[in-house]
């Protein structure tokens, strides 16, 4: 498998490189120093592609990603290197468009990780465009192996498609190709999957703490829970209260809540939704 | 390690043997075939504890369960011998206290497995009685080690509390004394972080699929973000829209939802949560 991998890993870059054609060797020039970024930024070094420079529009971030990186790093626009072959916008949402509305390497592929913008963001400015959207939860505190993240590419073009198909390919094992409704559609269940997931290990950490035993005595629980649904689905994996119609338990619990409203009305929207499943 | 294990297990059941004085083995009667009782069942038998007579009010539920594990099983009370050490009662809440009045050896242990039911459904019927709530989501058809399975102890009595917690050291290495409300908010804070969890599995499954999409690649993502609060707090660990303020996805992602009121109930109600936490 290792040599098989390896060998794709020479195909893919060679791909690339005949594609590019002025340049010997991938470049990268990596726009933001977030958690995404940070673990891209990671991924692409390991992959041997070579990063040119990275950009934060504050520059101790700049300096920070510089440093562990050993990149080249700037907080000024103006420093970034025009001749790089594709230029990666690994930032929120929200400065997305301003920044694509800069001048830089017209001429170069310009790619965004956002799972909510669609292609229409890069506007005329940047004609060669296309999409990596890394589907996992990104800490830069938590280091994790991104040969297993699923990367969906789209891109402006079947020409471009490759060449970012080509990319992630160095990047990952899990590469698909989506338009930008599913990719939407992709992060709105990852929220679901992941960040209302991770919301619930927060309440449930202050909800056992209150009872003065330690998060600890969860973690079993929550690790079975995750690794159920690799043998049953979601809806066969299901137990507890609601799905019981345990009525008594979930009477006793939600007086628990009386003092949460908050978490009294997420106890009813979630027990009642378990109870009737389906989505409507 | 193993030694260690060994040695312990033959201290505890060498301690229950000297306490129970009237056995030279431990003997339990298993009531209720479902879910927990399928798992305790084969703990306690993994563990070399005799199990006796399994008892479910539906026959062909006895019979399965009987040939599953090779035990004596009846859906007749009056079949359940009187003799043993410990009476399980593993059923669901509504179904204990029917079953605690009936007449069945008064001078044995009874315990119930029950997240949310006190001490005092035990009544005066049975004098010796408690609690091995074990924290964890169990379904038939998905094995686990038992070993790591929390379990939370609580009984009559000093004396009852030894024997149980030598019983419970037997099936897990995280045994814990609680009181009645402390495994209730347990119990609760595991609805959250399972119950609710894995209908957020669910409610992505159903949507991913809209997208055209297998739920396979939504595992990455599940398995780390269950994997990253070991290294960070879950506060620390969120990601995504709602704690970054990102409002231009939240917004696309709410209109995504404009025909599933309730996901969209559950999107507001969430996000809200995340971006201002705390319990209140």
């Amino acid at each position: 498998v290792r040599v098989d991998n390896l060998y794709l890993k020479v195909i893919n870059l060679n791909f690339l490189i005949l594609y590019l054609m002025d340049t010997d060797m991938l470049t990268v020039v990596m726009i933001g120093t977030g958690n995404v970024a940070t673990h891209l930024t990671g991924a692409l070094l390991n992959a041997g592609v070579q990063v040119l420079m990275i950009y934060s529009r504050t520059a101790s971030h700049a300096r920070v990603a510089g440093q562990k990186w050993a990149v080249p790093a700037t907080s000024e626009w103006t420093d970034l290197p025009g001749n790089a072959n594709v230029y990666v916008y690994a930032v929120s949402d929200n400065a997305l468009p301003e920044l694509l509305a800069r001048e830089l390497a017209p001429q170069a592929i310009h790619i965004h990780t956002a799972g909510s913008v669609g292609l229409d963001v890069f506007g005329d400015y940047k004609p060669k465009h296309g999409v990596l959207y890394p589907l996992q939860t990104f800490s830069k505190s938590k280091s994790l192996n991104f040969k297993d993240v699923p990367l969906f590419v789209e891109a402006s073009s079947p020409e471009i498609h490759q060449v970012l198909k080509s990319l992630a390919l160095l990047l990952s094992e899990k590469v698909y190709r989506v338009n930008s409704e599913q990719r939407c559609q992709l992060h709105l269940a990852a929220v679901f999957a992941c960040n209302f997931v991770n919301h619930f290990y927060a309440i449930a950490d202050e909800l056992i703490r209150e009872s003065n035993l330690p998060f600890d005595v969860l973690k079993p629980l929550i690790a079975e829970t995750a690794s159920k649904i690799d043998v049953l689905t979601p809806k066969e994996a299901q137990t507890g209260p609601a799905v019981r119609g345990d009525t008594s338990v979930m009477d006793k619990h939600i007086r628990l809540l009386e003092n949460y409203p908050e978490l009294k009305d997420m106890y009813e929207i979630m027990s009642k939704s378990i109870a009737e499943p389906g989505l409507s």
